[in-house]
């Protein structure tokens, strides 16, 4: 594997700054102002289509190189076949972790790559990791405290598995790095094939 | 729950440390010179009895105090039944890593607390849980690599699933933190039955 190819991580995102650093190879973040809506109502198809169009607002802003592979990331929380974006407010945030409680729910992140194949050709590459996510009885008290830390803003299902409301996650089964945003080992193995 | 007793960490090894805090409860930690040798070979009943020697070692080195728990752990790797624990030496995390790639192995990891109960009587509780690791197939040149990074020394299987070597971990199936070394939400639920 050529791990001379630069990232160009079309998020700045903290927890994707971090894990993208686990892939070894040299990389920078944009922060783009992407389209976020889909028409799409099956998950993997929806992160699919936002995570391409983040790495396509990428690749637009940028002199494109065939030394660069773009990557865009997003990610939704799903429970009860629909699917949860980032809460509103507090309130919004509440009923969300109130609704999760005692439950499993899945979190799926898609992940869209622009690069330049072996041929010289531009390609694009997308896939969706999905991860079940099983969450223990969570008390009122304590989704209130979790919410006065201010961590849920900006999380999609209002949570985040890596800060203190681990205490709450019973387990997983697939991938831990998805959950946090950024599916590091199996954007590793795409790499393989295309680098 | 009352979150105002301190705990006391029967080790201050830097994964534990930074996980203890996700509790959210006052800490401390103590290096012990626990005998860390069992003869059960049912890894549950063997991590169990080191997690509680090394707590009785942190005990027999502190007033005690009704105010505080006595917090030991340890976590061994299971693969084929046989258990494995830290690398003797390079070579020997290399023989490890090869061996679990592509394959699935478990992680083990043994709690034991030590609590005066609300009668005012000394008490113990010991709990092991178990996480499923799906490793991906991890080239030789992958494993030395890692291995050149000297992470693999000290780390029960030759690895750490929070660092470069997440890129070869295609997922797991339990507590994410019980593969860390310190199942947080087990011990979160089990301190709240005691607290």
């Amino acid at each position: 594997m050529n791990k001379n190819k630069k990232l160009i991580l079309a998020s700045c995102s903290p927890r994707r700054r971090e894990l993208i650093k686990l892939l070894g190879m040299p990389f920078e973040c944009i922060s783009v102002d992407a389209d976020e809506s889909t028409a799409h109502t099956n998950p993997e198809a929806a992160v699919k289509e936002i995570a391409s169009k983040k790495a396509h607002a990428a690749f637009s802003e940028r002199e494109s190189s065939a030394n660069e592979i773009i990557i865009g990331a997003d990610t939704v929380v799903v429970y009860n076949e629909k699917m949860l974006g980032k809460p509103s407010d507090d309130a919004d945030a509440e009923k969300t972790l109130l609704s999760l409680s005692g439950k499993k729910h899945f979190v799926y992140t898609g992940v869209s790559l622009i690069y330049t194949n072996k041929e010289g050709a531009l390609s694009e590459l997308s896939f969706a990791e999905k991860t079940d996510v099983y969450f223990a009885e969570i008390s009122l008290s304590d989704i209130k405290k979790y919410i006065a830390t201010g961590n849920h803003k900006d999380k999609a299902g209002s949570y985040a598995i890596q800060d203190e409301f681990s205490v709450h996650v019973k387990g997983i089964n697939g991938d831990y790095n998805n959950v946090v945003g950024f599916p590091v080992a199996r954007i590793y193995q795409e790499l393989a094939k295309i680098l």
